[in-house]
């Protein structure tokens, strides 16, 4: 077994990239591009949908998403936590290489009280896509920077609707310092509009944004990002999903979501869009499992949110779009949030921004064409690398439990997992595998070294 | 919440019997009643099929008979290992009222020096159909008794092709008293025709045997009953199937089932019998954890076989039957292999063994037209109730880990769970809810007393 460096992936990239601009009609300039439609959901785990595995949360919509599309069971975020799994999944780019590892303190997230955001330099996948004139909307929960140049006005967006950060943040609090209820602002591209905002209307309204949004933009390309602000704690959802889940206010929460996944699909096969736009479902990271009943499962994968077990960043994806992506497959191939961005380029025929990317173009993969270019993956924990992944083979540096709490434990030699005999990462292979663990660490000296060399400015807060 | 008594569930079970023969076309005198095929493997769990979440087992055919089916995500077994579940199956009456708790330990399961088995009064499924002249064959483990006396045949079945225990019992010992081969017979009708038998071929040959008897059989009423050998430890495949799957040789052997099913299926539909024939797939109990790579998933349900927890007894069960059986269906309802026996008289339009079943007939659940009647169910280890369950709660009054390892604790109270909300048994709520277990009590000496009364024979060793 022998991978490829990091310089021959990025040949790879490109020429994924140049493949898919000769090859493919929708990349032709003078056609109307392919519609991108990104729906990004928060907290949800690999476990929390029927088509994974879930025995009473209901997902009709997603599970018909799934039947009609590709479903992925390794797929990954690049980070944890909020925040640097949305700057990863926004710029292709590790978070280390942006800055935004978390907010000041690496491993954390951003908080209200943060004056830092994804900087303006970064190249987002709005930003990409408006080389071919998409309309571009972000609805939902930013969290990539809360002040007015962060916002995703600033960021390629023609317009906004949504909350800056999560939904438990700035709360006021009752005498006991409790929260009493949550000071979250609801803006209109760079305006506050309501606050508090009400949250027990948000997937509702987000979703009647996404769908005006759908409708108005029928004949021109478009990218819409709907990062749903559930079922991030607290928990709300529309009176007419309370108390209608068998799984309690988690399962409500999740299927008004589902709902949501609907109502978005039904818009876009109502203006002509269904053969024309691809739809990616996943999620920000794994499930908050300290949050117990509302809280959501990683199935059979290990621990959840704030990890670099795979429950806390491998999530569910589901990719549509009728006649291009096949039906009813379910793919195991290696892909991650950073092949978002060079996906999309790809997708609009256009050029990728010129710096380091962490990401592939899997349109061929989507299209059947394809396997994924990936064999390699980081995993960190803010600006940390705790764990590798190269082929089915995982390496763990460094681990740490959130569920139970536990302490930070160093390993050399790493624990080292074969992925696809035993997901739930139960039977360490390091003492029989000694030459795997080497590969491994070959590939993270080349990373390493592209991270100092290049990058890595640690976000510093502005006055 | 108040729940039905005993008597009152069995007026049920036969006003539902009634329903049944009265209304359904299928169970008029005279018209060919529809078949009935059970496919039931050995160890296989919850997590280890592609349709309930595993992230690399390909199983094709069970998605799509799930997609043409139902999908089961509370279905249970009435044992966690092999012997009880499978008379629990075959009689409809939990294994205390058969004797079949075990083999002479109770627990444990029947060993080839044990000269018992299910005693020759109990009625099986196979008996009940023959009310109506079904054609009825057992293929593949048996494991209610190896004497003649105790075989198939001697249980309402005309033909039997298998093995009449597991697969790693009667071990021919190398010199470190390791296994050099297993020692298993394999049995036509009553005639030893191989010894040892050949594991390798095993799954292959119980499907040509399946294939012959459906086609065989095209033009009568039949049950089949195919009960694969794997994937128990020790694991075998047929050529064809070793070294292709991403799982490692249990994920071979999960797939060479898969494809069994899909040949199954093919011979029912190639012999114009689709909308004719009922098929049950399921397993015997949960996933053998100890087994490490050779074990399979429990998915998020905790432990496995050898334990009341959720993974010892919740199984993967789909239902199949074109036309009849609503397609793409995931049903949440509260069902077991106690209901099958009952299920198959209605199928039959036959009547009742004349004894305590602890069954229900879901025939009108299988249609679509009915929920479960079920709201109650025991979970025993041994001759010992563990467990019971009343609506979504769980009590455990005993509990004991099988993989780690652990001691035997008995819990005063008991631990409460809300399996709707917490199917991974994590959240004890017995403080909260001490009604619920007051009633779960209640529910559980009316058992005992059905049980004290009428039976329990713990079985005699045959001289």
């Amino acid at each position: 077994m022998k991978y490829q460096p990091v310089f021959y992936s990025t040949l790879l990239i490109l020429f994924f990239g140049l493949f898919c601009f000769v090859s493919l009609g929708q990349g032709r300039p003078g056609d109307q591009p392919p519609n991108l439609v990104i729906i990004f959901t928060d907290d949800l785990g690999y476990g929390d949908l029927a088509v994974y595995g879930h025995p009473t949360i209901r997902t009709p919509s997603l599970d018909q998403m799934a039947q009609e599309g590709m479903r992925f069971t390794q797929f990954y975020v690049a980070a944890s936590v909020c925040t640097p799994s949305r700057a990863a999944l926004m710029t292709g780019r590790y978070p280390v290489r942006t800055g935004l590892v978390g907010g000041i303190l690496p491993g954390r997230v951003l908080f209200p009280n943060d004056r830092v955001g994804l900087p303006s330099e970064e190249v987002t996948i709005a930003e990409v896509l408006k080389q071919r004139d998409y309309v571009t909307m972000a609805i939902g929960k930013w969290h990539l920077g809360h002040l007015p140049e962060f916002l995703p006005i600033a960021q390629g967006f023609d317009s906004y609707f949504g909350i800056p950060y999560s939904n438990d943040m700035d709360h006021i609090a009752a005498r006991n310092g409790k929260p009493a209820y949550w000071n979250v602002p609801l803006i209109r591209d760079t305006v506050i509009i309501e606050r508090p905002a009400e949250q027990t209307t948000l997937t509702k309204r987000y979703t009647e944004e996404a769908v005006r949004f759908i409708h108005d933009n029928a004949k021109k390309p478009f990218f819409l990002y709907l990062a749903h602000t559930m079922p991030h704690v607290p928990l709300f959802a529309s009176p007419g999903f309370v108390d209608t889940s068998a799984r309690g206010l988690y399962g409500d929460v999740v299927e008004e979501i589902d709902w949501s996944v609907g109502e978005v699909l039904k818009a876009i096969r109502e203006t002509g869009n269904a053969g024309n736009t691809l739809v990616i479902f996943t999620s920000d990271n794994g499930p908050w499992l300290v949050q117990q009943f509302n809280g959501g499962s990683a199935g059979l994968l290990y621990d959840g949110k704030g990890t670099t077990w795979e429950g806390g960043m491998r999530v569910p994806m589901i990719a549509w779009w009728p006649g291009t992506v096949p039906s009813g497959i379910t793919s195991h191939e290696f892909v991650t949030s950073l092949d978002l961005l060079p996906t999309a380029a790809a997708l609009g025929g256009v050029s990728l921004p010129d710096r380091q990317l962490d990401g592939y173009n899997i349109l061929p993969l989507l299209q059947g064409e394809a396997r994924s270019p990936r064999d390699f993956f980081v995993y960190y924990r803010g600006d940390r690398v705790y764990a590798a992944r190269l082929g089915p083979w995982k390496a763990h540096f460094i681990t740490q439990t959130a569920y139970p709490d536990g302490p930070l434990v160093t390993h050399n030699p790493p624990l080292l997992y074969q992925l696809h005999r035993d997901p739930g990462e139960h039977f360490d292979l390091a003492p029989q595998y000694p030459e795997i663990i080497d590969e491994i660490e070959t590939q993270l000296e080349e990373h390493y070294a592209s991270v100092a060399v290049q990058e890595y400015r640690p976000l510093k807060q502005n006055p």
